[in-house]
């Protein structure tokens, strides 16, 4: 359907990954040891990155500088090693059988004497909170006495594998985002929004068929009209004239998500743009857009990012939206990355001051929400773009909205 | 393509199931207060069960048996209240901004003054272990001194509320199985495995086509050939005569998997059955199947399933299996349920003395590996069969496999 390139090989790219991102990362962190322990259901979402992703029993994976560079050595149960040796990631699988994973792990942990074990534990990034509770007490019930290391978090590990893309990522992210944008162009036109028949489940309908028919997957939908829904999933409300008809969606193209919003009014009968405080609401998540993306400069912080855009809204007398400026994007929609945020530590924690870095993609979406009349229920405008930051600065992927959409 | 019923109301299920299970199941635990804490990315596999599946941000579900019934209150951030309410289970759902999660965590848990509050935190039951060292600190973070409640395991709870399944469920496992053997048995024939031609990965690819045609989903598919490999993908070892070709496969129907195993000697010219040593392995196998699907009897436990296939397998002169005898089988393909393994508390725990209970569904797979010859790596008879317990006793899902399957 389109001049993409061949499938990406997700196996090269993660042993590329670990062997070229892990060592500088394992360094910078200061740790002996980083132990990645899962198993299936409960399964840490950062195992598949290091090739433990369909271990069905207790699997552990160790990565540790030597002499030589990187060692890596995974455990996992007898009927497990397959895939974990086909990953390419280890230099030695150990299987275990009833004797269960235990005694191998107490055996590789206190071999290395480590100081410092990172484990996946983190208050403020998901991706790095994958050690359940009950894998951590397993983990101390192995060890025993005998393990005096201080278990230290592998947030900045985590990160340092996952936020920043290769070409070839970039490249699969921006076919999603050009065909989303493509698709909502196609779909926000009167031609599929009939006002008093079409409702926001047939446009959500439309929009998928479009995205399957292409051969894309749907990630996500969301189609709101009327007073915000957040997250919600699109309803049998039906699309009316003066209808402001606001749309999120994101595909996956070869493993990898787009994340657009697009607003459209729908004008009434007589009408020949959207009313003035429509207008105005779509000028300043415009401008707090622009100045988020102009603010995504390789050196600065996801705090400076939110900053620009927030303080851009409140300027223009509204309130500052209740989460952060974006996120970053990759193979999950919500990616790892640096927090484009605001200074609330409950919320962001430290996260929103990590250094933004060339490779990084982000989704890009402050928001204004006011009523559009006094008394009136809150709306707003969906305004998102994609944005990946280059070494000279940001590049916002596809064509950006410039103007809002009208219907009719 | 087929007689099966309408698409399944999951959101009205995990209602009913909240409804119906969940108080008794927190009076036999005896616990004050369920707490359910998740986010997106790291998420509490159970989430999903209570409504919590969609929720980006911090989120908790609290539970607690109050006069008058079940109290559910959910607490999330102001942008994910829609699915949260929509899912219909929270009597009560608070949306926090800027101050996040915390003070509202803090305030519910402090009134309700909690003796024994009950987190998803186990060590044999993944279903039941959701909760992440994160979450675990900032809820202890957002309680601080003000909380003497003791916290303790909830997989009881988990267990009761997902391990048996309504009729209406068992019918599309049921589905499921039916249409996995069909296709197995149309596979598995001269038309698709011509020896010396076709591959693991070719006849992978014949799997996944006809599930794909059917309009089902494909949920794994396992072709090994030659050594066992355990869980691990086709490969590109071309089939030839005198191979043992085990398929292990599962589809989905409307959300509910099937988990079958099925083996198929190709001919050399000349044979018109298997080999003596095959033949063997394969009736052993049949017969520890059958005897572990006779054992899944209510108000039995699982170590007795385990122990009538494995001293079965043990008494022909065999070593037992590296693993338990089956798992649970419903919306996820290790399901939750009791564990029909052996007395390994390392590997297994308690969880093989839980009671079998009409309604759990079970994929019942024990094995015998064994050489065909000394000196020869071990290979396995793949038969794997899907039971649903019944009031009366153990029901075998479509048609279980009673001879070799011959190819040529």
């Amino acid at each position: 359907m389109s001049g993409s390139a061949a499938t990406l090989d997700v196996a090269a790219l993660r042993r590329r990954r670990v062997a070229e991102l892990l060592p500088p990362a394992l360094r910078a962190a200061e740790v002996d040891l980083y132990l990645v322990l899962t198993r299936e259901t409960a399964r840490d979402p950062f195992a598949e990155e290091v090739g433990l992703g369909q271990a069905v029993a207790r699997a552990a994976g160790l990565f540790h500088l030597a002499t030589g560079g990187l060692r890596a050595r995974a455990i996992v149960a007898s009927y497990d090693t397959s895939p974990v040796e086909e990953s390419g990631i280890y230099d030695e699988v150990t299987a275990y059988a009833a004797e269960g994973l235990r005694p191998h792990l107490a055996e590789a942990v206190t071999s290395l004497q480590p100081r410092r074990v990172a484990i996946n534990s983190s208050r403020d990034l998901p991706m790095g909170d994958g050690l359940t509770l009950g894998m951590l007490r397993y983990l101390e019930e192995a060890l025993g006495d005998t393990m005096t290391a201080e278990l230290v978090s592998a947030e900045d590990i985590v990160v340092s594998l996952l936020s920043r893309k290769f070409p070839e990522e970039v490249q699969r992210i921006e076919h999603a985002v050009v065909a989303t944008q493509e698709i909502l162009q196609a779909v926000l036109t009167a031609e599929h929004v009939r006002p008093g028949v079409t409702t926001e489940r047939d446009l959500g309908d439309t929009l998928e068929q479009l995205t399957v028919a292409r051969g894309l997957e749907v990630v996500f939908t969301t189609v709101v009209v009327g007073p915000c829904r957040g997250h919600a999933s699109p309803s049998d409300r039906v699309i009316e004239p003066g209808d402001l008809i606001r749309v999120d969606f994101g595909v996956r193209h070869d493993g990898y998500c787009s994340d657009i919003q697009r607003t459209a009014y729908v004008l009434r009968p007589g009408e020949i743009g959207a009313p003035a405080p429509v207008t105005r609401l779509f000028q300043v998540t415009l401008a707090a857009n622009r100045a988020a993306v102009g603010a995504l400069q390789p050196g600065s912080t996801g705090l400076a990012v939110d900053t620009a855009a927030r303080l851009l809204i409140e300027a223009e007398g509204f309130d500052g939206y209740p989460h952060a400026a974006g996120h970053g994007l990759g193979r999950r929609v919500h990616d790892v990355g640096p927090a484009l945020g605001p200074d609330w530590p409950e919320r962001y924690g430290d996260r929103v001051r990590a250094v933004l870095e060339p490779g990084q993609v982000f989704a890009v979406e402050p928001m204004v929400y006011a009523a559009l009349a006094p008394g009136e229920a809150p709306v707003n405008i969906g305004l998102e773009e994609d944005v990946v930051i280059e070494p000279d600065g940001p590049r916002v992927l596809g064509r950006p909205q410039q103007e809002l959409i009208l219907i009719g």
